[in-house]
């Protein structure tokens, strides 16, 4: 068992727990971007969002709505941010899927970098299409 | 029924559909900011996930996961984020609640701005009381 979050969700690793459940546990990232960071995790060991079990999935999302509020009344921000990395790619550092919960108020310049395009004609279609196809 | 979610569920205002059931609704961002970004939506109109039906939201999770995989095939990424923004200070601009599936690529600069701190002593464990005392 080297994986980080399993070590928590079994005790062996310190965190600092704000909720807890047979399938769930929610804490503070130690390294936060803002006041309040918090993750939600299966228990239950699995690397990326598609590989985890869906009746575990939908009762930890459902978690997550009453703990997000929380951590937002508490936090007393504006808004907050549900944010999942897949993959090193996308900023997955440990491989256990995990929820971040960000509190976020007005100009804090948290998760700035945000830069929009457009598609050239025809390419949304085609990339729709593709993507149709995977389901 | 102003929310511009609700007229693209309604068929009323044009959209690049990737998935589509009697709940849940999954089309291409018109301003991605990476290719094949999707939005996740549940055609009925709820402001943010706190607010969510939680049958609803579970039902539309279990879509999320096989969503994002088609998505992150389709367009070739090796990863991807799962981002949902709650309240104006959060980034949320249309007031429908929203997953954004962002494919992911090394390097790709894409959501880069992620800032680490650490509390000074004492402070986590007066958060994590907050939050749980708000659950």
């Amino acid at each position: 068992m080297d994986c980080i979050f399993c070590q928590i969700a079994a005790g062996k690793i310190p965190s600092v727990k704000v909720y807890e459940d047979e399938e769930v546990l929610a804490f503070l990232d130690i390294r936060p971007i803002s006041d309040g960071h918090t993750l939600v995790v299966p228990k239950r060991h699995f690397g990326t969002l598609d590989e985890c079990d869906p009746d575990i999935l939908a009762n930890l999302v459902c978690r997550l709505q009453t703990i997000a509020k929380a951590v937002q009344q508490a936090a007393g921000s504006e808004g907050y941010n549900i944010l999942c990395n897949n993959g090193r790619a996308a900023g997955q550092i440990v491989d256990h899927v995990h929820f971040h919960i960000i509190p976020r108020n007005p100009g804090d310049g948290v998760l700035k970098k945000w830069d929009h395009y457009e598609y050239p004609e025809g390419k949304a279609e085609k990339l729709a299409e593709k993507i149709r196809q995977k389901l």
